[in-house]
């Protein structure tokens, strides 16, 4: 999966922008949404629902990657992933991303195309093609993804429809990649928690669960890219309600809670903090038979704000971080 | 238009990410095209021809514009207009962009702000809205555009069409903001030649020629973003066909005859090489008439690559500088 084929040691600059170019979408094959891939002035992709979902990240190296702990592959799984989910996270099924690349003169060929492998896969796990993107010189690797979806026929699920005596609820996993980025920051080593940096370098998005959620009449769904209670606070924010999480609900991993205690660190400062796993959260109205893969994990009320066991939470990296 | 109304040299970091978002959302109405703007994990926007129209440019500080010789909102009309234009190019219509932007924590709210409402305006003129984005922190500003547009039920017009005995005409401006960026690079009297320098800040694309150009049956399409022969260049290549310019049909405006004689220059080697004019070029049948605007320029023959009256141009910049 992640083979390379550049010569060794090759650099961008000296195999120049249109060569770079050819090299990077001969990575890419096309899917049937892509009715015109990359290589014109735009691409054309299927919008067959007559609406079309669009998101847009950027990811800059050194502060949501290191090239020292990530390799390029994982950073485009994790760059793609990113994307995807929020596409998913509208309860759409994901159809193509664009990608801009700035990269620095020197940087590797092989980086360049390992990264775009890794969007490749991680495209390929829901169907989805790299349809198009640019390539520019800079001092820093950053990384421009769009991603684009298709509702097929259903209302998008937005983060404004939560009510009062809704069930919240999550499906995938809480607090993994903040683990593992513990382990990588404190040195601790990789072998024993190797699920959790793993996690951390590779997200593992749920991504059906966002249409499926829709499917299940899921009053506001959204991706926890931020951490739970962040994230979950847009939907109260956005809903005009509280949410009040259940604190025996969030039920923390053995080894999450012996790599916490290593770690001298508050676990479920991971479950409800961390981001990046890009679970799905959602509300659904109350008496939703809701499959084996959601865990209930709370209630909508009226009022504001969300809360864990009805108080505001007070760990370190709390949910109003960023306020 | 360029209004500004943030707390006078307050920086994004005092600010903080998600009240400048709320300052920049602010600033992007939604045009009936956007079903869901700003807000949640992703947009909602209508393709009602049932294919979308997207494509992906990556600006960056020092090297796509320079904050002392544009204003942050002609950077925000540049970034558009070069993406819109891509668009028009496929013969669509824009509908909408994404916006990402990474911005050191010592930018100015206000630039922050005016390339905002640049983006904006360049949207306005075409129907199209800003429709979502993100905002992240970087060492050099970087400014990541995502256009959609729609076909509204013609095909696209790719750049592969072309077939020998088509006329090529272009229709726009040529060499225009190449002369600009001279001005400045000489440091010229910008008063003199203020129509170039204003050109090189803020491209004037004629969007409207692109529809218009599939509508009159044109067999290829392309938006002049690096110069008139790497363009064509790039027609011929997809096309497999030669294109021969007709240097007296590339006429030189009397005032840039002038300012390149000043900068010891062959004003022809802008008008061939310039490029983020954004002029469209496609190739038609024999016998097309076209509108005023247009003017045909050459023809499209048997064989490979660009020549003029038959011949390779030479010139400093010439059409095969990348490679």
């Amino acid at each position: 999966m992640e083979s390379r084929c550049g010569t060794m040691d090759e650099t961008v600059a000296q195999l120049g922008e249109f060569g770079l170019i050819d090299q990077l979408t001969a990575r890419y094959p096309q899917g049937e949404e892509v009715l015109l891939g990359p290589g014109d002035d735009a691409a054309v992709i299927r919008a067959a629902d007559g609406r079309v979902v669009a998101t847009t990240d950027l990811l800059v190296e050194g502060r949501h990657f290191r090239r020292d702990w990530s390799s390029a592959y994982d950073v485009g799984r994790k760059a793609a992933a990113q994307n995807l989910a929020d596409v998913a996270a509208m309860g759409a099924h994901p159809t193509a991303l664009l990608v801009g690349l700035a990269a620095p003169p020197d940087l590797p060929v092989d980086w360049a195309l390992g990264l775009a492998e890794g969007l490749r896969d991680e495209c390929r796990r829901v169907g989805a093609s790299v349809a198009g993107g640019d390539v520019v010189r800079g001092d820093a690797v950053t990384i421009a993804v769009t991603a684009l979806g298709d509702l097929r026929g259903r209302p998008a699920v937005t983060r404004a429809g939560a009510r009062p005596g809704d069930l919240v609820a999550v499906c995938g996993r809480l607090g993994y990649s903040a683990a593992g980025l513990a382990v990588l920051e404190h040195g601790l080593p990789e072998t024993e928690y190797g699920a959790y940096v793993a996690a951390h370098r590779r997200p593992d998005p749920p991504y059906a669960a966002g249409p499926a959620a829709a499917g299940l009449g899921a009053t506001a769904l959204i991706d926890v890219s931020d951490g739970l209670l962040q994230d979950l606070g847009h939907v109260a924010h956005a809903s005009g309600v509280a949410i009040v999480l259940d604190r025996a609900a969030l039920a923390v991993p053995d080894a999450m809670a012996r790599l916490a205690a290593e770690c001298a660190t508050d676990p479920l400062e991971w479950v409800l903090t961390g981001g990046e796993d890009h679970a799905m959260a959602a509300t659904f109205p109350a008496g939703t038979a809701l499959p084996a893969d959601w865990r209930v994990i709370g209630r909508v009320a009226a009022g504001e704000g969300v809360t864990v066991d009805g108080r505001p939470w007070a760990g370190s990296g709390g949910w109003n971080h960023f306020a």
